[in-house]
C-alpha cells in the first residue's frame, strides 16, 4: 500500500529555534529514498506505507538524541485504491484547473 | 519508544455519513488491545509505537476494503524521553491547573 | 454558520511543560462562552464560526502575552449544511454503533 | 498579528475527485490578495490573521455553495512575537542548513 504524507515536526524543549530538527528530519527522509518535497509548513512525502512510517518513527528517535525531551509531528495520511496518484499528479491536479479557469 | 497519538479518519468517495468507518476503525484499535479515548473528532491512542501506528495502517485497509476508494486520516504523534505520561496524566495535568486557578 | 473544531495549541520556546499554556487557551474558550470538551490531545469546540475563530485568535494572544515567542496551532474545522450537529451527537453516532456491533 | 498558515480542505459527500473544491478554495486566497504556495497536501498562506482566517471561512462557504453537504478543513497556524517571518524565510532557513550540511 503507496502513501502520500504530509509531515510536520515540532520538538519541544529546545527554545525557539527548531529548523535545525527539521533539517535532521528532511535527512532522514532522504536517507531512506523517498521522494519529498519540503514546504514552509513541512514536507510532503511519497512511498510504501511501511518506508514512510519507518522513516517518521526514525526521525523522532534521531530529534530525541539530539536533545528534545519531546517530540510532537502531526501526520497528514492519504492512500486510494481507485488509481496510483504521485506528488506530482496531485499539484498538476488543481493546477491545470486554475489555469483553465484563471 | 511510547507513543501518544490523536487520530482521526475521514472516508472520501462514500457519502455524506462517515461514522461506519470511524467505528471500524475504533474496532481496531480496540482489537489491538490499545488504551483509546473516543472524542468528537478523532480518538486519542496509547501505545508502543510500532502497535500504535500497525493499528492506524491496519484502519486504512478496513476502510478501503468496506468500499472507500479514498482514505485521509490525520495523525497528531508525541513522544517524550524525559518522562512517562499517559493519556490520563495529560488531561489531569490541565484540568488540576484549571480548579486551581478557577 | 456553525462549525465544530478541533484545536490543540504547543507554546514554542518556553520549556518542556506547556500545560499553564493550554490551561489559559482553555480559559479564554470557556469566557467566550463555548461548549468545549478537553481531551488530551487538545479540545473539541462548538459554536457559531466568529466566535470559536475570535477565541482561537484571543488565544495566541494570550499565549504570546505569557512569555510564548512562538504559538502553534492545529485547527480541524468541520461545518455542514445538511443537518445540525452538535459534539454529543457525534460522539454518539459512533458510540451507538459501537454498542450495536459489540 | 500576521500568521503563517497551513491548510488542508476536503469536502466530503461529493465523490472522490476533489480538485475543483481545492481549485475553488485556492482562489479565493488569490482573490483575497493573500501570498500562497500550493503544495500537494494543501497551501501555505501568509498574511494578517484576519484576512487569512477571513479567507478560510469563505473557502468553506464557497465549497458549501458548490453542493458539498459537509467540508473538513485542517488548519496549521503560526504565530511568533520575537521577529517577523515570511514563507520563504522558513523554507530557506531549513534548506541553507541541508546545503551547509550536505
Amino acid at each position: 500500500m503507496n502513501v502520500i504524507v504530509d509531515f510536520s515536526v515540532v520538538p519541544i524543549g529546545v527554545g525557539v529555534s527548531v529548523s535545525k530538527y527539521v533539517v535532521a528530519c528532511q535527512r532522514v527522509l532522504d536517507d531512506a529514498g523517498l521522494k519529498t518535497n519540503l514546504h514552509a509548513y513541512g514536507a510532503n512525502v511519497e512511498g510504501s506505507w511501511d518506508e514512510v512510517f519507518g522513516a517518521i518513527k526514525k526521525c523522532h528517535e534521531v530529534v530525541h538524541e539530539m536533545g528534545a525531551p519531546r517530540v510532537s509531528t502531526v501526520i497528514k495520511a492519504g492512500t486510494r485504491t481507485d488509481r496510483d496518484q504521485s506528488l506530482d499528479d496531485k499539484v498538476r491536479s488543481v493546477e491545470s484547473k486554475l489555469e483553465r479557469s484563471g
